[in-house]
């Protein structure tokens, strides 16, 4: 894994890059210097002499060539990620660290200096805020941001030895009894945390089509070469018991055993049916999961469910068999499409709502989220929980918060929404019942819309229809003794379960969503 | 369930009758008054009369009567069983406690009453004793056996009621624990039981078509109204993947949830599937056993295993997922072929050698087995083994006497050979181990083997091949660590696990076994 430091001219990416990298004995490599050694003239001669588009040019092509290589820490230069690909190329390679200073700070530090081509003339002050403003978004949208005011190169070096540091969180109730390994690069260390863990013996990677493709072009396939392999086709569609019979046969094919282990590197849908065929493999075999998507990292990989859907519905079949460690890397989070990045956040979301009021109001102003920290602290909440309510007999009922609503959106859209799509509209209409039964002001269901806005998630669902919903809700596994059980949101941080609502407030808050239709 | 006494005349099957029937308000019935009423005649007149076909077949006919009723007490006249026929038409109507005298005593009671034609005119000691002796066998055959020397009508009935009583043996072990109730029409009473115990829920009882004919053919049907059912084709070849989503969808389609209760009806494998689709059906169901075999009686419905078979090999997909009650009914045994019943002895055996050298003792004179009470008693070795070493750390390895080789046998076979027959020649092969390390005496193995053909299972296998049986014995799953473990016995009632054999011996004992074959 890289280390890429970037940010804007001055923020300090050559000077903390130079003190990290003989922090951890790597190379460090400042693209910019590359760049001119390469073409035998500074940076302002290119641009003078070659024009932008040139040193662009160059540019892309050394992020390519970096992003091809592993344990170095990079700088690129500060323009570098506003193109897609370049940011595409560094991203798989590492984790980018954003620097950050104020304007006053960057232009005290450029005056030292004088090979900034873009703040070369008159008016830098006014050049650098420019470029600033128009950079925001860009450097705004890394999780991972750390200031340099104040702060020593060795400083700021500490700071993100400090963030690159694994976390690992015990989950320990009766019968779910592992821990969560979160950190960057982890994936490409799975063979070694293996063995560190003693999860030793025939050893079967399962993996998906559409995640096979994103290792495959990137350095992370090293670690593919080490484990044998099987790949399934990516999708819902194939989470039945056809797929469960092929899995079986190539355990058996593979020469799996008792003593086997079984690694799903894949997001929910993957891991819940691994996770069952290693709970059905000869009366059950141990199992890492290793999710690859936000949604399974904050959700679907805690609390020890697998299973498989049968044509008649989802998750009929299924069994509580716990991994035995959960690894997950924020960096292949990466890789996703945005929309499923989105998607993700309305469990992120949610558990912002029912246990860290903090994490929610850091939400309202963020731009970026999917730092190991941020993570590894949304993540914990589905654990206290799971700890506090192991046997589903209480306050785990919190977690179906969007739910109750979001499964019957999710079911009406024909599975056409992502379910983190329904769960956000579920959200919606549940804070609206909340807001009826007077429970919860208003100004909460704003905010926290404006939140699930932020992040790219709808809130109405207009082509469906309400009575659809209605009676797709019905059906859900959370009706218990013929009624529904709402958790529903007392504020931030506070979430009640077991409600039950009058039934013309649910058809109320199911108009409001879906606009009447 | 009718009560049914039999037993040679004078034995009091009359007398006890009228007690026992007052005692329980239920009607006894003497088949003998009921033909002389019906003919207006005395048993001596049809004798003498009509002749001794025409009162047999005036007998057979009331034994059919008899047997479509419930809860009668009946007593068949002394030589109504010497046809199968009218056996098995009382015997699925209910229990048969055969009473027993000395021939004094009967001679005794006998000469008080004057309508016994068989023993009319001289020399009575001499008639009745030969009429003793060619029908000891069929008396002995009954596994409930009754002495009424000395004593009163009144206490033959308290050693009958006794006996009636079901036997509550519960399993505690840690992620095991049930009851298992074991007694005299207990599986016609099964709805009842289920309200007792409180397994209510939507209920579906998935039984097979072996079972399902003798069911329908019987009285038992009566219940089977009473509970929605499945009826599933018999034997190994279906305990598949295509079975198992049979019954997912048959579960689904009987409206099925999370609070139901699912009932297996049936032998070994049809428990081990059911319970296997109960564990996995919307993450575990609760599920009832009634085991319908011997061996699942004393061995298969015991220690939470359920699992179905791949074309790969047995067994092979599965989880441990107890039932909540698993329910016993000896009276279902009468319904066996005697092939199959021979075959569940093998099981039976083993567990006295294992830990009840007194039943072991028993066996050796016994002429029948099978009484709720030798079942209990056989099956609660296997419990005391579970419950001493729930996970498989230790003693439970004893419980593989026998199997090392014997599934090596019975797979060499291509499962031609019932599992108890396997079983059986596999505790002769361990045997003749045990006598070649020195550990038992061959007095032991002669004993063990007169057992085992006293309930007519086979101690060899002259058409296997020595080597063949080998290999498929290595690829059993007692394997671990690349090595063979056996359990030895080192007398009756004491077992050795986890022993190593050198390779000779075991290959001497298999040359013996077969005949060099």
């Amino acid at each position: 894994m890289n280390i890429i430091l970037y940010g804007p001219p001055g923020s300090g990416k050559t000077t903390v890059g130079h003190t990290l990298a003989a922090q951890l004995g790597r190379t460090f490599i400042d693209a910019d210097v590359l760049i001119a050694e390469r073409a035998g003239r500074t940076i302002p001669q290119i641009f003078a002499e070659a024009g932008e588009a040139e040193f662009r040019r160059m540019e892309s092509e050394v992020c390519a060539e970096l992003g091809a290589q592993n344990n170095l820490v990079i700088a690129p230069g500060g323009g570098a990620l506003l193109s897609e690909a370049n940011r595409r190329k560094l991203e798989k390679s590492g984790v980018v660290f954003c620097l950050r200073a104020d304007a006053e700070t960057l232009l005290a530090r450029l005056s030292a200096a004088g090979d900034r081509p873009l703040l070369a003339g008159p008016n830098p002050a006014e050049k650098l805020n420019a470029l600033l403003a128009a950079r925001r978004t860009l450097y705004d949208s890394f999780p991972e941001q750390v200031s340099t005011v104040d702060q020593s190169p060795a400083q700021v070096s500490v700071v993100i030895l400090e963030r690159l540091q694994p976390h690992e969180i015990p989950l320990r109730a009766p019968g779910l009894q592992h821990d969560i390994l979160l950190g960057y690069g982890l994936l490409e260390r799975l063979p070694e945390i293996l063995r560190e863990r003693e999860l030793t013996g025939p050893t079967l990677l399962v993996t998906d089509e559409n995640i096979f493709r994103t290792l495959d072009a990137g350095r992370q396939k090293t670690f593919a070469h080490r484990l044998p392999s099987v790949v399934l086709p990516a999708g819902e569609q194939h989470k039945n018991l056809a797929t469960l019979e092929r899995l079986y046969t190539e355990f058996l094919k593979h020469g799996l055993d008792r003593n086997s282990i079984v690694i799903a590197l894949g997001g929910g849908v993957l891991g819940d049916m691994v996770g069952f065929a290693a709970a059905t493999f000869m009366r059950g075999v141990r199992w890492v999961n290793v999710p690859t998507t936000l949604l399974s990292m904050v959700d679907a990989s805690l609390g020890g469910k697998t299973g498989v859907d049968l044509p008649q519905g989802k998750n009929l079949v299924g069994a509580f068999h716990p991994p035995a460690l959960v690894i997950s890397d924020p960096l292949v989070l990466n890789t996703l499409p945005t929309a499923e990045r989105a998607a993700g956040m309305a469990e992120v979301i949610k558990h912002t709502l029912i246990d860290d009021a903090e994490q929610f109001a850091e939400l309202e102003t963020a731009s970026a989220f999917g730092s190991a920290a941020q993570l590894a602290r949304n993540l914990s909440v589905k654990v206290r929980v799971v700890q506090e309510d192991p046997f589903e007999k209480g306050r785990r009922a919190t977690l179906n918060l969007g739910h109750t609503i979001g499964h019957g959106v999710e079911a009406a859209s024909g599975y056409q929404l992502r379910h983190g799509e329904a769960i956000a509209i579920g959200l919606h209409a549940e804070l609206l019942i909340a807001n009826n039964l007077k429970w919860t002001p208003p100004e909460i269901t704003e905010r926290v819309l404006a939140v699930l806005r932020r992040f790219g998630l709808p809130t109405h669902c207009p082509g469906l229809e309400v009575a659809h919903i209605r009676q797709l809700m019905s059906a859900d596994k959370k009706k218990s003794g013929g009624q529904l059980k709402f958790a529903l949101p007392r504020g931030v941080g506070d979430v009640v379960w077991g409600v039950t609502v009058p039934e013309d407030m649910i058809m109320e808050a199911l108009w409001a969503v879906t606009g009447g239709g």
